[in-house]
């Protein structure tokens, strides 16, 4: 048996960078353009691109469009399209808009999760319970966020139990599934058998996704790691969207190119066209004005032929 | 058994940006500036150092100071210094020069072979032995590197039994360690699985190290695979350094930092100091005038804390 003899046939990538992206950026990116730039990743074939935010203008002012963003997208059949939700609210104005599948979120540090979001974890689920109330007759599907699973910026190490209270609570809540994030991309392969490893104990693997950041180059090899223990779903962003604001170059969610690149060599169907994705990518970039982090952007498709290639 | 219990404890890594990274280089770094960037390497624990490359200056301009740089250097005690030596008359002025451990050099992919040394893998290979002859009497320990293992910008794909045959070529010829090269970086894991598995049967683990690069965010995935095949030697280079002179931002070479970023938090011991390769990288990075494309370089340590980390 191979090393890699048990990994799926078959993976599914829930495309970020509109939301996850976008939110952090400089520059306001004009509504048209996020609209279009949806679009276009809709026609690479994601099964699901996550679209915006419903979060407060005040707390996220990039994604303050959400009610202009949302409506205006060409839904593509196969694809789906989910929000961010923060409470029932915001809940509200996403369903008024055309939302059929939402986003919750919390973190797995307490500490985390009230810089972020004003909450304890334990204050955060009681709003999601509010908020699957509400969602749940209406047939929503519900993705859950779980932040801060590999590290925290404030606490530092992450217990992995504390990984697997808070999914186990999300999942009991009703959430379809659970997006496992390594916020600030200091998780390391060993990290991802013990925590994934934990959590397979109480929750099926098709219910968990794993939200991965390249902050420090780990991400494909995390997702390896992952892929080895039978996990589906992976989260990432066009061009590496979403680099952090504190660190200049510095990068942050798992380029949707990279990934790509990994599994269609390594025989995994996504249903998605890398090179559209890439020209997604090249017209975001232009829109933001500077380059983004995906190594196989910067570097293109292998050329292979009877002359030197580009690249070589 | 988890799927990472099989991998070693212990990671012997090839520092080769000295030689490796500066070779392509736009600016012609001062002989000086290189002597101190290796000196900072060995102070930074590297069991190997690859320090120069004893071509013709006609090919390499940008190595042609190798006779003055090597004899420079300081040499610590538990740091090796391998220099590529393209054959016996380049051989002859690295023992000059007071070199002690030598790399030859040749390629799975023929057409890249002639396009790059002007010599089909027959021809190479009958070089190389002229210079084993020359190397064993003197007791050189000899590195022998194999080019486009896993594709090829000529030929695109390279057969995995390409590499096995000139790979026991060259350890039949008494090479004492291959470096197992992507050249172009296009490698996935499957094709780890597939080379370094054909490999094995033939060649044993511990003479066997890997040489990534990281164009398209595939390396330390790749590095993942080949650790829990039994592979404890990996090339490797400071930030990154080596990028391709014909795509602007894309990277080459495996960077240092993010393998001992990965390596460490996996509880592998490789016995260098991240944070004194990350110091070496930011000076030979001032010297370059160009940021390198290493992710832990530009995201630096994490910081954790009572107050909001920088990366956060």
């Amino acid at each position: 048996m191979g090393v890699l003899s048990g990994v799926p046939r078959k993976v599914r990538i829930v495309e970020v960078g509109p939301r996850d992206g976008l939110q952090n950026e400089a520059v306001m990116v004009p509504a048209a353009d996020k609209v279009r730039f949806i679009n276009m990743l809709s026609a690479a074939g994601f099964p699901e691109v996550e679209a915006t935010s419903f979060v407060s203008p005040k707390a996220i002012p990039r994604l303050a469009d959400a009610g202009e963003v949302f409506p205006a997208i060409e839904r593509r059949d196969g694809t789906r399209y989910p929000v961010l939700v923060p409470n029932v609210r915001g809940l509200e104005r996403a369903v008024e808009a055309g939302v059929t599948e939402i986003a919750v979120f919390t973190a797995a540090s307490n500490t985390f999760n009230q810089h972020n979001i004003n909450a304890t974890i334990d204050e955060s689920l009681e709003n999601i319970a509010a908020v699957m109330a509400r969602a749940k007759p209406l047939g929503l599907r519900v993705r859950g966020y779980v932040s801060t699973c590999f590290g925290c910026p404030f606490e530092g190490e992450v217990p992995a139990a504390a990984v697997l209270d808070v999914s186990v609570r999300l999942h009991d809540l009703g959430v379809d599934e659970l997006s496992i994030g390594d916020t600030i991309g200091v998780g390391t392969p060993n990290q991802v058998e013990e925590v994934v490893g934990l959590l397979l104990q109480r929750i099926p693997a098709g219910r968990i996704g794993l939200h991965l950041h390249d902050t420090r180059g780990t991400a494909l090899a995390n997702t390896v790691v992952a892929l080895q223990m039978g996990i589906t779903c992976f989260d990432s962003a066009a061009g590496g969207l979403g680099g952090c604001p504190y660190a200049p170059g510095a990068s942050g969610n798992l380029a949707t190119e990279d990934l790509l690149y990994l599994l269609h060599g390594m025989g995994i169907e996504t249903g998605v066209d890398l090179e559209k994705v890439a020209e997604a990518s090249r017209f975001i970039q232009g829109v933001l004005g500077h380059a983004l982090t995906s190594r196989y952007l910067a570097a293109g498709r292998p050329s292979f032929g009877s002359s030197p290639g580009p690249q070589f």
